[in-house]
Formats: C-alpha cells, sequence, structure tokens
C-alpha cells in the first residue's frame, strides 16, 4: 500500500522546473521503490497558480505547457491567475511545501510567507531557498516543533553534495568535533585557477563569469556569505544551535593575491575558501575564511568548483564527502531525496 | 518519552569490547540526543554468557570485569558458564541483536545461528560479522522481510566508512550507475607504498604486517576476497540484488609489480584495488582488481590504509565519501549508528 504525499510547489524557476521534470519522471520509480504516491497539488508563481484536483495537476502536461513559455496561472483548465502561495497552502490540504523561490537576504520574501504557512497548517518544508531558513532560523524551528513537522533543507545546504544527511544518520551516535566545508563552487573555483596559473583574482573571476559558474553580481559568493549562510544552517542542525547570519566572522576571497597563493604552494599548500564550525570549550564557534591546508588535508584536493565537506568525529575520526551536481537538476534531486526522506 | 530498546550482544572481542564501552560511555547521551534507552540485555562470548534483569547488565561493571581478565560467564551474579548464545536469544525476549563473533567464509559460524535464531524472534540484527551475511545473504534476507526486521551491516561494509546510509538515504530518490571502491586499507597501504617509493610488493606487505595494517594470513585481503565480500554485500542491498561471494569477479594485488607501478606513474596514474559494481544493459555487474586510474579521479588521492566509496548517479553525479576510523572502535561506533538508526 502506498501512502499518498500530497504536495504544494512554490517557485517555477530552474530549480522549480527541474523539480517538475523529476516529478513528472520519476512518480512511478517512487512509488514502487518508496512506497510514496506523490501528487502535485497546486503549483505556484510569481503570476498566479495551478490547482489540481484531487489526482493532482498533470505534471508532464504542466511542464509541456511551462516550456512552451506558458504561465503556470494559463495552464488550463486549472490555472488562476493572481492566486498567491499563501493562499494555496492555507486553502489546500496538503503535505509538504517545497520551496523554491528566489532566495533573498533582506526579508526572506517570498519564501517566508510561505514557509510559515505551510508549518502552521502542520506541513513538512522541503526548502532549496536559504533566505528565510537563515533568516528567521529559530522561529521557524521552533514553529515546526510545536506543529510536529520538518524543515528539511538539503537542496540550501550545498545541494546535491549530501551535507546535514550525512551529519545525521551516518555519524548518530558519535560526538561531533568539528565541520570544514567547501560550500560554495565559484569560489573554489575562482581559487583553484589562481592556484593552476599564478592568475589575479580579477581574471580568474571574470574567466569564471564567462564560463557561468560565478554569478554577474558575484559578492554573495567571493565575500563568504554563501559559504556562511551554509555552514551556519548545518552548524544550527548537526550542533543544535539556532544561530543567524551575524553570528559569523566571515572574510571573502577578495584580497587574496596571487603571492599568497605562490607562498601557500611553496610551503606545499593551498588556498581554501572554508567554513567551519568547531566544538570548543567556549562553544561552537563558527568562521568563514580563506585557510592554507596541507596537501594532505582531505580538502585540499577538492578543485575547481566541486564542493565537499569533512566532519571529524570522536569514535569515527574524520569522514569527509565531496561531490554532488551543481545545477538545477542537482539541488533539485536534493529536494526529492529530502521529500522520500522524510516521509 | 523514551523507548526501550534490550539489546543481546554477541562476541566479546576488541569490537564487541569496544561496543560495550560505547554502551557504558553513551547510554545517556544516546538517550537525550535520540530518545533510546538502550538496556544490554545478555552478553555473550564462547565460554558462557551473563544474563541481567530487567534493567539490564551493569555495562561498566562488566566492562571492569572483562578488562580485568574476567570472562563473561563469571561475572557474578549474572554469569552463566556453558549458556549459548543461540540459548540466550532463544529465552530473552529482547529487540535487537548485535553480533560481533569472528567472521568465517566457511560456514559463518557461530554468527550464523546467532543471526538466524534472531530473526526468528523478530528482533532486528546489527551485525559486524560479514561471514554469515555474505554466505546466507539471500535467506538472512528472506527471513527477515517475513518477520518485519532489519538487517544492518554498516559495520560489516567498511565499518565507520559510511557506505551503505550514505546510498540509501544521502542518494534517496536518484538512480545509482555505478559504485567503485576502495574498501580495504591494508591492500590499499600496500599499494600506496609501492607507489611512493617504487617498493616490492612483498616488501610493502612485510611493512604493514609490522604495523599491524595487515594480518599475519593477508590472503583474504591481498587476494581482493575482503573487498569482494564488501562490494557484494553494498550491491545487494543498493540495486536490490541477491548475490554471493561467487558471483564475482576477483583479481587482488599479488601480482601488481613495481613496473606496473611505474608505468601507471609515467601515464599520470595510479593503481587502486577497486570494487566494482556498474548497472549495464545485461544487468549489475560486480568486478574486483587493481585498476588504473587517472589523478583527477576522486579515488585516486586516497592514500594509505584509508577507504572510500564513490558512486556515480544520474540526477545527483558524482559523490563520494573517504575517511572512517579503521579500528575495533570505527566498527563499533558504526554498529551504534546502526543501532540508533534502525530504532
Amino acid at each position: 500500500m502506498s501512502k499518498s504525499v500530497k504536495i504544494v510547489l512554490c517557485g517555477l524557476g530552474n530549480v522549480g522546473k527541474a523539480l517538475l521534470e523529476l516529478l513528472a519522471e520519476r512518480s512511478g520509480e517512487v512509488e514502487s521503490r518508496y512506497g510514496l504516491h506523490l501528487i502535485l497539488s497546486a503549483a505556484v508563481d510569481i503570476g498566479g497558480a495551478a490547482v489540481g484536483n484531487d489526482e493532482g495537476l498533470p505534471t508532464a502536461k504542466l511542464l509541456e505547457h511551462l516550456k512552451a513559455g506558458g504561465a503556470v496561472e494559463s495552464f488550463s483548465p486549472f490555472g488562476q491567475p493572481g492566486k498567491t502561495g499563501k493562499e494555496v497552502i492555507d486553502e489546500a490540504a496538503t503535505d509538504v511545501l517545497l520551496e523554491t523561490t528566489p532566495t533573498t537576504l533582506v526579508d526572506g520574501e517570498p519564501g517566508r510567507t510561505h514557509i510559515f504557512a505551510a508549518l502552521e497548517q502542520g506541513m513538512d518544508v522541503v526548502s532549496a531557498n536559504k533566505g528565510p531558513i537563515v533568516l528567521f532560523y529559530q522561529e521557524l524551528h521552533e514553529l515546526a516543533r510545536q506543529k510536529g513537522c520538518g524543515i528539511h533543507i538539503s537542496a540550501a545546504t550545498a545541494a546535491a553534495l549530501p551535507t546535514l544527511d550525512v551529519g545525521q544518520v551516518c555519524l548518530a551516535g558519535a560526538t561531533l568535533l568539528e565541520i570544514e566545508g567547501i560550500l560554495n563552487g565559484s569560489t573554489n573555483y575562482i581559487l583553484t585557477r589562481m592556484q593552476q596559473d599564478g592568475s589575479d583574482y580579477e581574471v580568474a573571476l571574470k574567466e569564471a563569469q564567462e564560463l557561468g559558474i560565478a554569478e554577474t553580481d558575484p559578492r554573495l559568493d567571493v565575500e563568504g556569505r554563501d559559504t556562511a549562510n551554509k555552514i551556519v544552517l548545518i552548524a544550527n542542525r548537526l550542533f543544535g544551535l539556532s544561530l543567524g547570519p551575524k553570528d559569523i566572522s566571515v572574510e571573502g576571497i577578495t584580497h587574496v593575491t596571487p603571492e599568497d597563493v605562490a607562498e601557500a604552494r611553496d610551503a606545499g599548500q593551498v588556498i581554501k575558501l572554508i567554513g567551519t564550525a568547531k566544538r570548543t570549550d567556549k562553544g561552537v564557534q563558527l568562521s568563514v575564511g580563506p585557510k592554507r591546508l596541507d596537501q594532505t588535508h582531505p580538502l585540499a584536493s577538492v578543485s575547481g568548483s566541486e564542493k565537499a565537506i569533512s566532519y571529524l568525529t570522536d569514535t569515527m575520526h574524520r569522514i569527509t564527502v565531496s561531490g554532488g551536481k551543481s545545477s538545477p537538476v542537482g539541488a533539485a534531486a536534493a529536494m526529492l531525496k529530502d521529500l522520500i526522506n522524510a516521509f
């Protein structure tokens, strides 16, 4: 007997569309392998929503409609122009919100409204959107606890690279001493290029932008804030903290010079942008900054736009995970994973 | 409210003792973090057993008794000389068997008897003992299915290096295309030394034996059988197969020469003993053998006695996990992890 899981998907950008594609392609497989009958009850974007009947929306047809340039609210006969995510969440009796609206670190909207509304309804939340989770971690966590719901954020914490589930499942029972992560692909690409060629930071950044690895506005990445947000979320979950983006000292890579890179190389080291959370006598200390790593450090060989995370524990010693596709498909796959593991 | 979990521990060698130590040290923490109240109902070794009352055995005192050279059956007032594991399992109403008796690939005894008896009683099984699981995978799996019990074998599949839980939890929803693993520490140590120094196989083996990294009788490792057993167990679980030790082509490292290593190095490659399970048009193909890897392969930088596993998937691309303590404590920690995740 399969268990039905009714879904509201908010956000139909690249990640939302990739997720819709996974839902369209693999629902049968998810049902046979995991016993979950996934029903897309509604999909919402900036101009409105499509709300399905009891069997949900026809995902393949919706995808076709969107790929042909149609808006979700014009998807006949389900489209409802002007219908908001909050309205959909409040009205439909569903099990889980998949939140993929654009992230903002100003007020976390519109994801913030969606996530609070979903938790109020007793829904689980799977979010690729970092903003509201980082900004309102404590309130969201408390509300989820009261309502007995889960907030699942693999996609917001390095996407297809497994971070939280390794820390929670694979290291269960061990005491976590330190987490170190290369959690941002574009900065690792830039540092790798500086290392390989002796390039200037500006040259390497420009190359990364031309390749689409770095954003046109790269500040969130190169100033270390993206890494900081991820390590805050990971540390909150794995050390049981409630820290926000201001509780961490952050240094980016904009001041790293070819001379720094050469000096490190002469000492047999590489410079990497590392997010760290370390258990100390004074509590867990968080930081982000360029660090010189010995060649034998398990993060030293993580190059290009690849990401990795390394956990130091007492009983299992050090465990390092690397890889995972950095792409909308990778993020969508991480959300599908969370959805499967949550039910 | 905590959930009580009654345990029978079979085998008090190095892993069994390390596990007893974890139970003695961390029961309070396991209860507060995971809501599990662990009760050691009985402990069994070759000469007999100690069987506790309703509150179970006093783990710290039992550990002290064993460390002072006492046998479990002489642990007053709980000791019962001659009492077998099967008798204990049949008589006590417990929830889980922790099986750490010595592994044998001849008949899998005495672990085989313990595991079948536990499943018959409807108990979950956490086993560090590979022998019976590899030899009787299909029968055990079928019996566990009938009885609704789990067989948890992290400790038998590379111990503290997480393999199965990464494949099952972290990659949920993705399609696994290929698994490649460096799953045996002593052979990786030998190949690393041959790589570093141009040493002969025999010289490197002797060094590994002197350091306690390789066994006095190293055949199971160097002939590739240990790696084969692990990749069979991992592939059975993750691809849903029921293969045995004869269903895999196995080549060890005994014929690898310094010339082979030098030739690989000249081509920018390293030789590693790799266990592979690959999805093909003809089903999943398994093999073990020395393989030349490019330096960019994520397993190429796994050196010394370290282990690692790399998963290639469709939606998340490649994810590699490395590290994990190779020691009785590491194996015991993997068993505690399985125990926590099972309940």
